[in-house]
């Protein structure tokens, strides 16, 4: 019905949990994924976009069971249909390899970049819409394709700025993980329940250390509120099999450490001592490039041997070993060695979706959080083998592997390193200090953007000059081009360096300032030059 | 309620409405926005980026006045909010310049990019989720702001590959066809529903001709079908008053292309007798720039002396013609004159909406239908100064302009000119002859993409070499690159050059193909210069 009350005025504010980009927010992050698409493309992944809009039956693991679907997805009801946004990249990938399985080449090497969004209570710095930059490959079950997605991700991050020793790509195996259960006695249907307690013990190794993680191993933990959480139940033998595996990269770390302390001097001998101790030889691992620490050229194959002896005689262990050492070898052959992707055992994420290989990308240099504490910047991208993707939709098991970078977060790691590579430079502003000569204005600026330069004319009320030297400031813009009556009678016009000028301010009133040479006449016809000589200052 | 029935499969497919993009159609609409983006960036224009999601409140228009909103937007609700994927981009716009009036420059110039949705029927080529691309001053009352839109406009054009000539961006006024309206007596509040079938008829122009718009204005006209649509019921001077208006553009190319016939010759004296007949002198467009015509340089100025005529004493109109004289002067120092930006009364778009001038790029040239016949390509982009943006938020009037660009039918322009910008290039395809060398293959496509070529190793099965080339194909690989024992104990690689082959494949059998030179066997360290040098072909 139509009233003739007057409207309450709408909220200008942006919905919960959702933000505004402005700016050198959106180039910066366009630049990094600009950037990192041009890796996926050399290594011969094609862009996929799909729309934003699923069916929520597509889209799977949210059906709506009572009125609408509400646990994680925006969805809407479309005469039969439940329409959602997609909340990860993943997904739509899956519904188009069965769309199109026909078209498509096999295997197909597909990234994605885009939004995504997910139905969840913000909180600070969690928002419901954010960006996702997948690659995977759909369609091949060899570990080949594992390792090329892991040197793709290395080369990507590296291509945005992460130098090396700054990352590591950690690579597990799901199949391993199995191994070491089945050694423990985990391995039946019946102990489903103490297998998911472990798997999340394991996961907390970072917050809880090795004795937090064994007590929730074995009867359970105290937290400092005085909180008990249930363990697992594990005996203290069983708990010393997982703990083992758990502790694999700290007892590796030992072991070169140890020995590097013995012979600091002679990194040959070190890595002689370690490959003697490896059980087979690796053919690749040899080549003698420059490493941070030789010694680190033998340290997968040092973790391997040992997660051989963890997993013992288990087929599906020994399966997942096999495959971590062609990984390595495959990488290894392309100088990919563990100073950038390592064999980790403590990779544990996500393991409930992942079926064999698993990575997860980590940034090693240290930065200083909001209290002034330095704290590892960790994990920025993971992904492993997913082999179910496909068979939802078709019945077909169709392998697949894949990572998914998180954007903000290396963003975010960027900008620490002060690695934002977006030009965020502002324009000349071409001020107005006479309404009719509107045209002169405008031809300048023309004039200075045909020469690449990046220029606007104050387009506000001209009235105040110091609200348009405000502006200016707001704007970031380095220069400032003023053209009044006595400078077209000298066929001149006034140049103002606000960078330079701006440096002189902190140490100088506004009369002084006016006499600095951060301002320069020029004639007319050398408008461009002269701009473009202060901009190279 | 959990069931143990086996769940119907998910259907893989697009929700209705909606479309995937692949490979080249995603990097080639890339390749295009991102040309626009250095165009508006150089014109000191900030990218903003807002996310898919608003409150319905702020997106307004689509209030929901039953259970939900379902005019035109994807809305959900959620707690006691209405939330809802924008429509366009205009709207968050609004939203912003509300939200952060007192942080963000004035005026504020901004460039967005990106989907937007319709919940609409979906129909050919007709699509529920597509692109915008937008560019807007907020906080500008200057026609200044405007002239720069559509200079800005006819550059990015010229910069994605539709050259001068090509296009015509028209330049109307609101203010124009509101004095027209009053000289036909078409002005009060009484004759509201005239008015609007007098809109309605002028937007038919180019479907219905002159003749149509005449019938249109009086009685009524009867289609071929002999459906009877009821007219503005104008007398015939009313009629002629706003048909001359409509007719505008014909008149003043039949007076032009009257005097060229007259005096083939003499260009410059077209030009002496069009500028006799202009009452006030054009200060700017005589520079004497080549132009396809040297009449078209008065072009703007015949114009405007006819709508000044037309709107006789109405002040609304004068303020109109005032204005449009305003930014061909402005834009003719810029050189933009109107072989490229032309005063074109016949631009009715959207009139409901826009306040002040009004544009619209149209592209000239023709281009084929789907059954075989030429037809112009038409409107790519349209726009213009709509001042009641902000105010719906803080009740303060905030004067606003810019410009939309039709992403796709941009797109489809630069198909139809084969100027489609990406790199589609297909990868250099390592094959695997010998699983046991899968290292060797991976270390060759490193090697390659270390020199910047887009190369891969085939991952699927290798067991058929057939198949490998197949997939080479579908992938539109330049390059196989084959290594074999043979090869091996050679110390050599064969390239096969794929798009010469299937060249010499057309007139020859597979047998003879294999002996031509499109294969060749190079030594293994020139493995990278072999295919560079292939590639260059």
């Amino acid at each position: 019905m139509a009233s003739d009350k007057p409207a309450r005025r709408p909220r200008a504010e942006t919905p919960k949990g959702f933000r505004d980009y402005f700016g050198a927010e959106v180039t910066e992050r366009k630049a990094m994924l600009d950037a990192i698409a041009g890796v996926y493309h050399r290594y011969g992944f094609d862009p996929l976009e799909t729309s934003a809009v699923e069916t929520v039956e597509a889209l799977g693991k949210f059906l709506p069971d009572v009125d609408r679907p509400n646990e994680g997805v925006f969805a809407w009801q479309e005469d039969d249909d439940w329409l959602a946004l997609r909340y990860d990249l993943t997904a739509p990938l899956a519904r188009v390899a069965a769309q199109y399985r026909n078209d498509l080449p096999s295997p197909y090497r597909r990234y994605a970049m885009g939004p995504v969004w997910r139905n969840e209570k913000p909180g600070p710095g969690r928002f419901r819409q954010f960006y996702q930059c997948d690659a995977d490959t759909v369609g091949s079950s060899s570990v080949a394709a594992d390792a090329e997605i892991c040197a793709m991700l290395a080369d990507a991050l590296e291509e945005v700025g992460i130098e090396k020793g700054d990352y590591l790509i950690k690579v597990n195996n799901r199949k391993v993980l199995n191994g070491v259960m089945e050694v423990a006695g985990l391995a039946g249907e019946d102990k489903h329940d103490e297998r998911g307690i472990v798997l999340r013990a394991i996961d907390k190794l970072d917050r809880l250390g090795p004795v937090g993680v064994r007590a929730l191993l074995r009867e359970g933990r105290m937290d400092e509120s005085g909180d008990f959480t249930k363990g697992a139940g594990l005996t203290e033998e069983q708990a010393e099999v997982v703990m083992a595996f758990v502790d694999a990269p700290r007892l590796i770390d030992q072991h070169l450490i140890d020995l590097e302390a013995k012979y600091p001097d002679e990194p040959d001998k070190v890595l002689a001592l370690i490959r003697q101790a490896r059980d087979a030889g690796d053919s690749y691992a040899s080549k003698g490039i420059a490493l941070p620490s030789k010694a680190f050229e033998a340290r997968n194959g040092v973790t391997l041997r040992y997660l051989d002896r963890l997993v013992g005689e288990t087929q599906i262990g020994a399966q997942g070993v096999a495959e971590l050492t062609e990984i390595s070898e495959l990488l290894a052959a392309q100088d990919y060695k563990a100073d950038r992707i390592r064999i980790d055992p403590g990779v544990v994420r996500g393991l409930a979706y992942y079926t064999g290989p698993v990575f997860e990308a980590e940034l090693t240099f240290q930065i200083t959080d909001e209290k002034g504490r330095p704290r590892n910047f960790g994990s920025v991208a993971g992904g492993g083998r997913y082999d179910d993707l496909v068979k939802r939709f078709t019945g077909q098991e169709v392998p697949a592997t894949g990572v998914s970078i998180g954007v903000d977060r290396l963003l975010a790691a960027l900008q620490a390193k002060g690695r934002g590579a977006a030009d965020t430079a502002g324009p000349v502003v071409v001020t107005v200090m006479d309404r009719d000569r509107m045209a002169d204005y405008m031809a300048m600026a023309a004039e200075l953007r045909w020469a690449g330069i990046r220029a606007e004319v104050y387009l506000g009320n001209p009235r105040s000059f110091g609200n348009q030297l405000k502006y200016a400031d707001k704007r970031a813009s380095p220069v400032a081009v003023i053209m009044g009556g006595d400078e077209v009678a000298r066929g001149t016009v006034i140049l103002k360096d606000l960078i330079l000028g701006a440096k002189i301010a902190q140490n100088a009133t506004l009369e002084e300032w006016k006499d600095q040479p951060a301002q320069v006449e020029v004639p007319r016809a050398g408008l461009v030059a002269a701009v473009r000589e202060m901009l190279a200052r």
